[in-house]
This record gives structure tokens, sequence and C-alpha cells, in this order.
């Protein structure tokens, strides 16, 4: 019987789901990022061999199957098309004894096909980033934003946690209106604002830049929380609102009249935006914890699978089971 | 004769001016950037040598001092305070001979005492950064602003710049308005719009995506310019506006009804804001073009020379012939 691996590579963690060509889930296994990108190459093949060796391990438990029934090997991840190839990754999983094609594909995609067996439609996803693609005959047709932290990312995690950053600081420095992400930043931090002064200018203020400064810029995201928290504060809801026109303003974009069809929603950042869906005009909204469903979907079409609403369906239950 | 080596250190130049306790500048010196955090401790030591030996031969041809005549180096430089001590700098200007007491002081109120002679007034100072100090008793009392690039720097030349880049991101996305800035910056970069799509994206966003995260940040100030240029644009106004609203705010956060005083104006990019200057509510404005004077003001203050209106108007006229 021949099984494929459908690998959903995420910048935080990587997912690898052993799929039949039923559209029955085998095995299921987790690891480190698996993006060559924002994990660099070694760790990236290691992530992706070990979540392949927990799930092949796993169906081999449950149907006996083995890294010799793999009929193919689909990778999803962000940036897949500037990979110079599959040499990496065939290297990380050979000696588990796989030796079958590689396929690549967009996360978004697979995001989009967690949500729907349907070919065409719409995906938002806003974690650290936000990005909105229109899926035409289950390819990636018009992309908006996802441009990155520094030029673009819209209403994304670190969008809203650089705003929380920037509101915070010029409260403290007496230029911004007093909000409570000030009290709930500081408190994040382990900072106390004891009134004393350092050159004119609060001296929690001067730790704040000390430490906010001695990160990467996209950490801020972590603080993008704060604004969903303190909900009722005119400073964070008008942080919150502006993401959330900014990510439909995204999705706007990418609409086109002729292209009905379900809009799926994915990304940490999302699953906080409780007034969004409603703002959302299309007759479905699916809401999508990961890639791993739509990594499965992709990597049966690509093997000529048909994968209709009950085989979607079994991916679903039969992969929601393993996890 | 008694001479003092006042510095002008700043993250760009550093210029040094060798003044007499008359205030006459008898010789002075440029070299590459002198502030340790910017440029790193070892090219920080070498340019203030540099730019103090190009003062100090001038100062020799022109009335004879000699590096032993020098009674104190003066450094102002942006977070001096930060810095652990002074022997970075008296180890670069020993092999010149200079032996004497060294003192810093902030950037901002070298700026502020570029313009004026009054120990009261304001500054508001935007290059890359942007910063507004309110100064009284020639101390820096109150500072707004200069939180950097990612938390604060309102209205600077890396605010303009950064908007300008996302400006044209969103708008070769089609996620934000046409405007005349994409066409300037494309041109800047040596890009062409030929139309051709990456991945649902226009392959020219794409590589302007490429090119600039390739830098740094703060490189992206270099377009700050292009918003000037570009008057009549409603994106590129829309930019500059705000940005002289910024400004204007960060000196209202500074201001006290009861310190009247000179404003005085610095830094590369308020240069261009000609709208900006009208908005102040002041009895004098003055312009600078950089902290030299008022770092030759600070030495001789500090040397317990009075700088009055005419010892200040002797500084200006003779280091203005110097250069």
């Amino acid at each position: 019987m021949t099984i494929h691996l459908a690998v959903d590579a995420g910048g935080t963690s990587t997912r690898c789901v052993v799929v039949d060509e039923s559209g029955g889930c085998l095995g299921y296994g987790r690891a480190a990022s698996g993006n060559p990108i924002s994990a660099g190459a070694a760790l990236a093949a290691r992530s992706v061999a070990e979540a392949a060796e927990t799930a092949l391990r796993q169906a081999h438990a449950a149907a006996g199957s083995t890294a010799a029934d793999v009929g193919s090997v689909l990778l999803a991840m962000a940036g897949a098309s500037a990979l110079s190839g599959t040499e990496l990754f065939a290297a990380g999983l050979a000696p588990l004894g796989v030796r079958a094609r590689f396929a690549f594909a967009p996360d978004l995609l697979a995001t989009f096909c967690s949500g729907t067996w349907r070919p065409d439609g719409y995906a938002l996803v806003a974690g650290t980033g936000a990005t909105a693609v229109r899926v035409e005959g289950g390819e990636v047709a018009r992309t908006a934003d996802g441009l990155g932290w520094l030029l673009g990312d819209d209403g994304s995690g670190f969008w809203v946690g650089h705003r929380v950053a920037r509101a915070v600081a010029a409260d403290l420095d007496r230029r911004g209106p007093r909000t409570a992400l000030t009290a709930a930043l500081l408190a994040e931090l382990g900072l106390r604002d004891d009134g004393a002064l350092h050159q004119g200018r609060p001296a929690v203020l001067q730790r704040l830049i000390e430490l906010l400064y001695a990160g990467r810029p996209v950490e801020l995201s972590r603080f993008a929380q704060l604004a969903f928290a303190a909900a009722g504060d005119a400073v964070a809801d008008g942080i919150v609102r502006d993401a959330a026109d900014a990510l439909l303003h995204a999705l706007e974009a990418v609409a086109d009249p002729a292209v009905m069809g379900p809009v799926v929603l994915g990304g940490g950042t999302l699953v906080r935006h409780e007034a969004l869906v409603a703002r959302i005009a299309a007759p479905e909204v699916h809401r999508v914890e990961d890639g791993a469903v739509g990594a499965a979907v992709i990597a049966l079409q690509q093997a000529s699978v048909t994968v209709d609403e009950s085989v979607f369906a079994r991916i679903v239950r039969t992969l929601s089971a393993l996890r």
C-alpha cells in the first residue's frame, strides 16, 4: 500500500503526516522548525527527518507501513520556490529509508487546503507575519502582503506587538496617551517605574530601550497578546482595530468577484480577532490550526488521488485522532 | 595661551575645533564617525584622533599653538553617559601629545549651543533619528523621543524613509494607493517593473524585498529625500505632513511655559521641512549645521569662560572662516 509523507514545515515547528491514498492518516510527528530560511539548512533537514521518523514509526505500528512504501514527500513551506533543490531534505530522509520523489508547495496553499477540499477560495494567515492569497484550481493565483516585518505584514503579530512597544515607549516618554499597555508590558519584562530620571528621561524607559534593542525586532511579536488582553483600553483597542482593518484589506486586495469560495483563516494572531470573522463576507469561513491537513491533501492530489468531500473528511478525522 | 579641543562626534562624521579662551577658533578638522556606539570603539577613537590632528596642525600654523597648550578636551556625542570612561579617547589622543582632562556633553546640548549663547531654550534635531530637548541653565532638563528607529524617532529620516519604502511596497502589492514614490524608489535602486509575476506577486516587488532586507533597517533613511522630492503626490505629502506633526509633537512634549528661549533646529531631515519652521511659536528659531560651534561653547564654559553674545559671535565667525 502506497503511503505519502506530507510535511508542514513552519518557522516555529514542523508537522509530518503519513497518509494513505484513501485519505487515512496513519502516523503523525512533530519537530522544531523545518524551514531552511528561518531555521538554517541543518536544523531544517533534521527537524523534517525527526518529524518523519516519528510519523513513520506510528504508521508502522498502526498499519505495518514502512519507508519503502513511501511514494512521495510533499513539503509545504514559506519561500519554497526560493530553495535550490530537494537534496537537503532527501539527504535527511535517506537514513530512514525514504527514497521517494519530492515536491514543494507554498505554506499558504497548505493552510487553504487544511480548511476545504474545494479548489477555489481564499486564505488569510496572520501569525508573526500576515498574508492573504486567492486560490484558483488548487494553485495560488494571487498573493497580498507577506512582505515581512520591515516592509509589510500589516496587521500581523509583529505589527501589533511593535505598535504595543511603541505606544508604551511614547507613554513613558510623555509624548503619547496614557495606556494600560504600559503596566502590562513593564510587568511582562519585569521592569518597574520608580519615577527616577536618566538624562531628562524616565530611567525605566532607558531600561526598556536597552532590553528591546538587545533582541531581534521580530521578537516584538510576543507583545501582540497584550493588545488583545487589554480590551477596553483606547490605545489597545485602536491597535487591534487597525490590525483587523489591515488584514481585511489584504483579503480584499486578492478578492476576485468571479472566484467564490471558502475563506480559510490561520495563524496564532488571527484566532484572537473575534470581531474580524463577522466582517468577512463569504459563504463559508473556516479556521485551521496549521497546514498539516492541507499538506496531506496536496500530497494526495499530486499523486493523482481525487480529494473530494469524503476523502477530505477522512483526512481531517483520522489526523485529528492522531494528535 | 590655553586652547581647548571641542569635538562633535556624530554617527556619520566627527568635527574637532581648536578654540582659544577668547572664542577664537584656530583649527578645524573632520573625520569619520567618532561615536563608539555606532562606529565601534576602535574607529571612534581613530576618528577623534584624526580630526584632532588636523585641527591641531592648523592651529599650530595659524597661532603657534601646540598639543601641550590643550587645557581640556570636550567630547559631544549621543549616549555619552553610557561610556565607561575617557580611556578610549585619551589613548587615541596621547600620541599627539594631548594630555588634558576630558569631559563629555550630550550631542543635543551641542546642537542647542551651536545656535545660541543663551542658557535656556529648546533644540529639535531630526537626522536619521529625532529628538527634542529642553535646556535650562546650560543643561538638558528634559528629553523627548530619540528612542531609536524601532521604538521611536517619530518624524526622523528613518521614519520617513521607512514609510516611503512601505508605501511603495503596498503600491506594488496593489494594497496601497498609487504613488509617484514607486517610480522614484525603483529608479533609485535601478529596478524596473516589467509586469512579470512571481508566485502571484509582481516580480519587481520580490526583488525590492530581497534588496531592502539585505541591508540594515536604518539604511531606509536614504529614501527620506524621495518624500520631499515628490511634493504634490498625495502619499508623499501625507508622509511629510505626518513627520512634521510628529516632530512638533516631540517639541511640545518638552515645552515648559516658564522656559522661554530660542528653538535651535538641526539635522539633515529637518532642513527639508520648509513648512515646519513657520509652525514653531518661538521668538527666535535658528538652524544649525551640526554641533561644532556648540562643542566649542561648552568647552569654554567648562573652562570657566563666560560665553556671552560677543564670544559666541567670535566662535561662529572664526569657525565659519575655517570651513
